[in-house]
């Protein structure tokens, strides 16, 4: 008896996108406004999914404040009010689009969790822009 | 051919997480806020999913009009308005967490339902704390 | 320069509405389902609003953070994961419809806030319901 | 490391449903207030969903301003401000039930992505009815 | 101690935008897409607003159920899913846009509202455009 | 006969909150987290609103639609995909809390609006903090 439990957080990080080996005219050709030197900014909205068995004696799968708790210390706590290109380590390198923030989440909240719950995060950049990745 | 049609309502119902076999302190301890002796309650959301083979003479997989009266007759009638522990029989012994109801309205909605028609629920306790049920 | 500075919260909570001078068969004609003596419940949202001038060395009317922990302090403390008839003094004899709750919302708020400060609460019962209070 | 990305988008049309094959009572009878001879409408919302691999040079699996673009020469120019019976050459015998609508935008959008990714779309019709479909 | 009480409910309805005095190249250029002859739609919300004293026996300033029936059978069985220019008296002369409907849902509401009731109506065309009328 | 008519926008922007006559720890005491000299960002949505009298003729206050081009050229040009503090001349010394960004877009958008229309903006910085400034 599988059941998937969500969970929504949100966090607000500045970030830009380029890629670092190629030159400013590609970057800005291929990621427009989104490459501003200066950076711009969204209030991400990530939810959560777990699924595995009902536990018979609590009736959950996984305690939602518990899943908001490990959230709370894996993302919001290094990307919330942040720069994501230069507060964070992974984002150093890693060109922060939504698809690569959504597979660190992941990476960052899957050791945490037990083996028999499958994970899956959904990041939206916007109400129009999201991403979905389930390992 | 295979298309899912959804259709979303509404139930505001009362409740209380906790096990019988469990005395206070530990209720407490694992169900927090949502033990309160004297119940809390939320707007529950409800989409359900049907799955299956658009009729050409129709263009419907199912009426949405016949999906909406089995959910107000399998569910509302039930539980909106209620106390999920006090005033059905389905939740006097099982905890009525979110996981829990949406196996329940899974369960009472399944044999109205054409074998050929996959089903799944997704309930939202709040915008934040929702859970999926595919059977 | 008046700008308005607005705050939502949300508290879920079990009431019921009744008129302890009227006979059961009058409450329930009145009140129809809500009336329901177990209880029912909702997740309440609560906007709070500030009306005052920018003061010019923070740029704020008003800590958003410091009203969000006032809200907390004087409502969410009070009402979340509360019944509202049983567990709270101000519900035991008012009857907790939406208008009451905003008026007593916008009281115990009010002596917290400098008199230069207008202040109006919008409680949202459901999505569909909601009510205003400008003092 | 397949990941998925979203883009949703919106267009206003008028339509009704019917099947010229039937009678009007036949008409009346199944499609109720949907088959209105002189049209209603809808604000359709629509998201589509392309899944494939990260491009390790750009970060995207495809770029979302593309996706927009392409849904906008597809589907917008075609169907926002429109009658859908009317002014669109397929839906002139094909009944627009949101499945059907939901079947021929996944068609038309098919040709134009590459084999490798996986495209589905959901289409609202409104908050409380939508449809999807995975190809 | 005044307090305001608000209803939202929904109506899908096809309309176009033009006037009849006139010429078609005017038309087009003023109302653009919403000028097309075979007419277009929206998801309509309309929000009603009614501001007056709580009475002290039901707690209640107006029964939203009781608004909400009001504004079925004034607004909802005459608007929804139908068309305006069409299948309406008031709109077969006045054009339909946001401005007019909601004075003219206004107006068919008033009549029947105590004078000691102050009223307001918003209609939402799309989450973007709406209007508010307080008469 | 004042209608209000209503048009709201979104744009993604990158931004800190400090006060240059203050040292570090007053900004970060006062600011907490929004001091991030690196940046943040937000999604903000702004809705602008007009109040005035129905045109007889196009039954419109205003064309919402040149509202919605009035915004980009005045609002969305210059702070969407920006950073507020570094690639605006009106933040670069004024601190761009949500108040401050309020009033400066009414103010960039006043001139250009006849004076028989009343202005007012809503800017919401996230879904639960908003403001709203009428002149």
């Amino acid at each position: 008896m599988l059941v998937t439990v969500c969970r929504t957080e949100h966090f607000n990080a500045a970030h830009r996108l380029y890629n670092p080996a190629w030159d400013d005219e590609r970057n800005q050709r291929v990621f427009g406004k989104c490459n501003n030197p200066n950076y711009h900014g969204h209030n991400y909205k990530l939810t959560v999914r777990l699924t595995g068995d009902i536990d018979p004696e609590t009736g959950y799968v996984y305690d939602l404040k518990r899943l908001s708790d490990l959230i709370k210390q894996e993302v919001l706590d290094r990307y919330d009010h942040r720069n994501l290109n230069l507060d964070t380590e992974e984002f150093r390198t890693l060109n922060p689009t939504a698809e690569n923030i959504a597979v660190v989440i992941w990476q960052r909240l899957r050791p945490h969790l037990d083996k028999g719950l499958a994970l899956s995060v959904t990041l939206y950049e916007t109400d129009r822009n999201f991403v979905e990745y389930h390992g």
